[in-house]
């Protein structure tokens, strides 16, 4: 027998020789880093100081493994270092955990450990922990993961999708609708060509920026599934405020727009991987767009809205007929973005 | 569109308004605690004072969902702890993330909910933080669950898998196989009729009492896929020493020995999720037997070998034929155990 085979087989799963081969030539070659749990069944390091520690997880589904802008591996760990980064955390360390579907190819598999390994060097965090289960043929969809992170929270620091307030000015890095749009064109069922990339994107660098710069920020959220229009929701419902957004002022590249009008699709509900919405108070919110602005990841910022007391909820000012309600996705517009 | 469904549609996993009933009836209601991350992207929560962190994950897929002593639910959230356990480490708070096959019937979704809510509170470790995703009917098994755990080492424990040394006793507390063999049972395919249950367990109490009492430990390690053959493989590895096993002294219930023949399995090869292989200097045996045996999880503790220094790895003393090696499990006897 070889010591890998060309296919993942349900023996990589059972715990025995097999899968000791997988996770030590397949995984641990690959994100060898002092913390690396090597043998025993949690890593263990060190915290220097006391002091407030973040905690995430997240499942990734999404289908294809592999799409403009990035595959499985890259959008589970910058996801997972997001949403750390929406607490304003710094990332300390994630686990990665894999569910493998029998007879994948080894060669997709090792392709997807090395985005991993380039993603985690790319956020600077390293991956400590680990597992890896195998189902039979049928019982899965290739390879799901599962990520999970720990983050340091500096004193201080206090943002909150319930920190939304009236009168705060709502900020986004760029153009919303390219990840959603870069996974759909490349499920081929569209018959959709796009030059659309996926923004996939590590924010933990951009966040640090703009809380090192800016005296007070109340909201970090990224609009991933559900898009720009569920996640205001959720920051509006949370806070208890209403969200004014003017349609016009909304970064959407023309390619992205054009594949969401074929595909009939509102881009505010399309998910986004390197998004952020930032609110601040309106005195800090020219310094914080331009703070964002000099981020390789904000080049396209824009002040996109207000927050505002009443009326409460989400609505979109359009160019044409004043405002109306945006409301949450309802339904499913596209399973497995993410 | 009634609030929640009888069965888990793709809308569920849209991220959009489904996700966030299913999130909030279904399981934000029985995890709710103080450190629970309410509608953020993290949990955060304070570390009184700086100290070593173990952070570990597993994903869990068994099949089938429900069995005699456990279903996936009280497995993964025990598995979480007793890996943060294997450390010496006190379970701080676990994170579960779910991927739903569509059409899951709600009921079941509901069960396992009750039943993490349940393990978390005998564990005493609060959920904090979780996800959700639906894939396609024929894209998942029903329902897979990955826990992520962070646990709290206190200063001067050092128990590792790399830490028996020649002179160890070798230490476990109860039967070996009952997880495995109730499993096998549950799936019917074998028309296995059996009484034996799973041992799914949180060990952390039982190593603390360990560590309280005992003054020095070199490892604990739980035998879960693979079984104690296995386990005891990696620690002779991971250590570079020998570990003579007596079989006489290999406590394994009497019915659990009869399902194992009439499978063709090896009980010394099927999983455990409730047990601890421990290894303690010789002189700190009989104390740490007498702790073990006072926890409930321990009454059935019996020593069952010792470290030596050669040969390297695992032996099997029987009592007709003197020593025969034990070797890693190989291939795959029974996939899907956890």
């Amino acid at each position: 027998m070889k010591l890998i085979t060309d296919r993942i087989l349900l023996a990589h799963g059972s715990g025995g020789r097999l899968t000791h081969e997988l996770i030590s030539k397949l995984f641990r070659s690959r994100f060898s880093n002092p913390m690396l749990n090597t043998l025993d069944d949690s890593a263990v390091f060190p915290m220097k100081a006391a002091g407030s520690l973040a905690f995430t997880t997240d499942s990734f589904v999404v289908n294809p493994l592999f799409f403009p802008g990035g595959d499985i591996g890259k959008l589970s760990v910058f996801g997972t270092v997001n949403d750390l980064a929406m607490k304003g955390a710094r990332p300390l360390c994630l686990s990665v955990a894999a569910i493998i579907e029998e007879g994948l190819e080894t060669k997709i598999l090792e392709q997807i450990a090395d985005s991993i390994s380039k993603a985690a060097k790319k956020a600077g965090v390293p991956v400590v922990t680990g597992d890896t289960k195998v189902v039979e043929r049928g019982k899965a969809d290739k390879l799901f993961l599962t990520t999970s992170g720990i983050g340091i929270v500096k004193p201080g620091v206090n943002v909150s999708g319930s920190r939304a307030r009236p009168g705060d000015a709502v900020l986004i890095n760029g153009t919303i609708a390219d990840h959603g749009v870069a996974v759909l064109a490349a499920r081929n069922e569209f018959k959709l060509k796009t030059a659309v990339k996926s923004d996939c994107a590590p924010l933990n660098a951009l966040v640090q920026r703009i809380l090192s710069a800016v005296k007070e920020v109340h909201t970090f959220r990224d609009p991933t599934r559900g898009g720009l229009a569920t996640t205001l929701n959720e920051i509006a419902d949370s806070s208890n405020v209403g969200i004014i957004i003017e349609e016009s002022r909304i970064p959407v590249k023309k390619e992205a727009r054009s594949a969401c009008a074929l595909l009939g699709l509102d881009p505010l509900y399309v998910a986004n991987e390197g998004k952020v919405a930032v609110f601040v108070p309106e005195k800090q919110s020219a310094k914080t767009l331009q703070v964002m602005k000099k981020d390789e990841l904000g080049k396209s910022s824009a002040r996109i809205g207000t927050v505002v007391k009443s009326p409460k909820g989400v609505w979109l000012k359009t160019t044409a007929s004043g405002l109306r309600p945006l409301v949450m996705l309802e339904g499913e517009q596209m399973p497995r973005i993410c």
